[in-house]
C-alpha cells in the first residue's frame, strides 16, 4: 500500500472498559505509536488504567464525559457507547477505533496486519457502490475492474466508512455464542469490497475506521437495549449506528466498504454469553429495524449529512417510536448529537 | 462439504470453441467423470474435436443447433453462446458451464478444488439477499451470522446462480487487458457471498452454475455485439444474461451468490487484446444497459421466470431498442428463447 499517511490526520480511538491496556498497547505499539491516540475510560470503571509509556495519548474520562454532555443528557455513554466521546473531541480527519480485547492478526502469508495502512487505504481510495466488482476492490494492486463494469463508473465515489473483520472470536449474539461456543473464525478472506448501494449490514463497532470530518454527524450511540451490559453481544448501538451511516452514506452518494483488515479479537469472555440469553432485547428488535432502515429514503433536500441525521432522528420518532421505547430514545440521542457535534465535534486541528 | 450431489442431477456444459479438449478433459477427470458432460461444439468451427475417452459425454454440433433452432433464428449461437445449446437440451435439475481455457485452481491450502462440489453447495444452501452478513456465507463450515442479523432472515432464500471466479488471466475488457497486459490475479479470496437485493453484478460466463429446472428460460444469449469475436473480452452476451437472470431472481425472491470456486484460466490468448480494442462496442453499450437494469421493476404480476422474461424483453425492446438496434435483436432473442424452453428445455430425465 503506497498511500502516504500523515500523523497528523489520524487520531486512533480506544473506549478502555478494562483497567489493564498493558499487553493491547505493546501489541499495538508498533502500528499506533506514530499517531495521536484518544482513550476513552468507560465511565462505569472505577479502576485507574494501566497504560504503558511512550505514547501520545490522552485520556478521557467520566469528568470529561459529564462535563461536555451535561446533566440531562439523552446520550449514554457507558460500556462500548464511551468510544463515541473520542469521536466528538477528536480533532483529526480520520478517525479509527479498535476494541480493547482485540490484536494485532496475521495474514495468509504470516504478516502481522497493519490495521492503520489498511483502514486508510479503504478511506483514501474510491468506493464503488453502484455495481459490484466481482474481483472486489478494483483499486488494491493486482485487481481491477471487470469486463462489464461500465467505464462511465470507475471514478468511483468517496469512501467514508471501513468495516473490518475479526478472527478467532466471532461476533455473534448471545444465542449464536451459546450455541457455537466451541467455533472459531478461523477464515481470513483477503478481500476489501464496497456494499452496494441501498444494501445494508450489521456494521461492528469492533474494528472501523471513518472520515469525521464528513461523517462525524452521524458516528452517535443511538439504539441502547434496556438491559445492556458490557459484552459486544450485549449491545445493538454499532449495528444501529452502522444502519444510520450507510443510509446517510447511499443517500449522500458516499461509499461503505467491509472486509479488510482483520484483528484477533479474544475470547476470554466467550464463554459468559449463556448470562445475557434470557432478556436478550437484541433479537427482537431487529426484526423491526431493518425493514425500516430498508424501506427509508431521505428526502433529496438533505443534502449534508448533519440535515440527513436530523430528517432521519424525526423518522425514526415518527415510525418505529410507537413501537418501542427504546426509538424514541435513540431519536432524542441522535438529536442531541447533531447539536454537540456543531458545537464540539465540527472542528479541525 | 458433506453435501450429497447425485450423478442424475447435474450436468456439464462445455462450449467447445478449441478443436483440441485433451488437456482440458485430462485435468477435469476427477471431478467430472461422475457426471454427464453436455460438449456444444462452435458451429463456425470447421475441424474435428478431440477428446478424450473415459467420459458420459454428447457432442452437439451446427446441425444439431440448427435442427433445433431453425433458419430463421434470431438467436446466434456462435462463439462462446454456444454454451445456451446445452441448457436447452439438458435434462438435469443442475447446470455447471466452465470455460475450455480454464483448468482447475489451487486453494490456499494447496487443495485442488472441486468445482462440482463447490456450485453445488452454493446452489444447494440457502440465499441471504436481504441483508449483507459481514462474514460472508453464514451456512459455510465454520461461520455463521453475525450479531445484528434478523433472525426472521435466517432461514434465507433459494439460490438459483453461482458464478465462479478465476486466477491467473483476470475477466477485463479489452481496454484493460492491453493497458495491464503483464497483470495476473492471483489473490485466492476464500469468500462466497449473496449479492444483495437490487446490486447488479457483472456475471462472467467462464465459471458459472445454476437452477436449470426453475432459472433456464432467464438463461439465455441475448445481447450480441456487432462485431463479435472468438474471445470473452469481444463479448458482453454473458454480462447481459446475468443482469437478466438477476433481475429476475430479485423480483421472484431468489438468491445469486458469487465467489468460489476458483478455476484457473489460461492466458495464451491475453496478447491479442489489441485487435479487438478499435472497434469494441462494449464499452459504450454498457453505459446504456445498467442504469436500464438498475431502474428496473418487474411487475408483481409476473410471478414465473418465464413470466419474467416475457416481460423483460418488451421492456428492452420499449426502452432500450430506439437506443441501438442490438437490444431490438436481445428481445427479439429472448422472445424466441421463452418458446424454444417450453418446447425443448422444460423438460426433466
Amino acid at each position: 500500500m503506497p498511500l502516504e499517511i500523515q500523523d497528523s490526520e489520524v487520531d486512533i480511538v480506544i473506549a478502555a472498559l478494562q483497567p489493564n491496556l498493558t499487553t493491547f498497547f505493546e501489541a499495538w505499539r508498533p502500528f499506533f505509536s506514530r499517531f495521536h491516540i484518544i482513550v476513552v475510560k468507560d465511565p462505569d470503571m472505577a479502576e485507574d488504567l494501566q497504560i504503558p509509556a511512550g505514547f501520545d495519548l490522552k485520556v478521557y474520562t467520566k469528568s470529561d464525559i459529564n462535563g461536555l454532555l451535561g446533566a440531562s443528557s439523552s446520550i449514554n455513554l457507558s460500556g462500548h457507547s464511551c468510544r463515541y466521546f473520542g469521536y466528538l473531541v477528536s480533532r483529526k480527519k480520520y478517525v479509527i477505533s479498535i476494541d480493547d480485547n482485540c490484536l494485532p492478526a496475521k495474514d495468509t502469508a504470516g504478516s502481522t496486519v497493519d490495521v492503520v495502512a489498511q483502514h486508510m487505504a479503504n478511506l483514501k481510495t474510491p468506493a464503488t457502490p453502484f455495481f459490484f466488482n466481482t474481483l472486489y476492490d478494483p483499486y488494491r494492486k493486482g485487481a481491477d475492474f471487470v469486463r462489464g463494469y461500465p467505464f462511465s463508473l470507475r471514478e468511483g465515489v468517496e469512501c467514508m466508512l471501513s468495516c473490518g473483520l475479526w478472527l478467532h472470536n466471532a461476533d455473534y449474539d448471545p444465542m449464536t455464542h451459546v450455541v457455537k461456543r466451541n467455533q472459531r473464525n478461523t477464515t481470513y478472506v483477503d478481500a476489501v469490497m464496497t456494499v452496494p448501494l441501498g444494501a445494508m449490514l450489521p456494521v461492528s463497532g469492533i474494528n472501523v475506521a471513518f472520515n469525521r470530518d464528513v461523517l462525524g454527524p452521524a458516528m452517535f450511540p443511538g439504539l441502547r437495549l434496556r438491559n445492556e451490559g458490557k459484552h459486544r453481544w450485549d449491545t445493538l448501538e454499532d449495528i444501529w449506528n452502522g444502519l444510520c451511516a450507510k443510509v446517510v452514506c447511499d443517500s449522500l452518494g458516499y461509499g461503505v466498504k467491509t472486509g479488510l483488515p482483520y484483528v484477533m479479537r479474544s475470547d476470554a469472555e466467550a464463554g459468559k454469553a449463556l448470562e445475557s440469553l434470557k432478556e436478550w432485547e437484541g433479537v427482537k428488535v431487529m426484526d423491526d429495524v431493518l425493514p425500516f432502515f430498508q424501506s427509508l429514503k431521505l428526502s433529496r433536500t438533505a443534502v449534508t449529512v448533519d440535515d440527513c441525521v436530523k430528517e432521519l432522528a424525526g423518522v425514526v420518532r415518527e415510525k418505529l417510536g410507537p413501537k418501542n421505547a427504546i426509538f424514541t430514545k435513540a431519536a432524542d440521542a441522535m438529536v442531541e448529537w447533531n447539536n454537540l457535534w456543531k458545537v464540539h465535534g465540527a472542528q479541525n486541528a
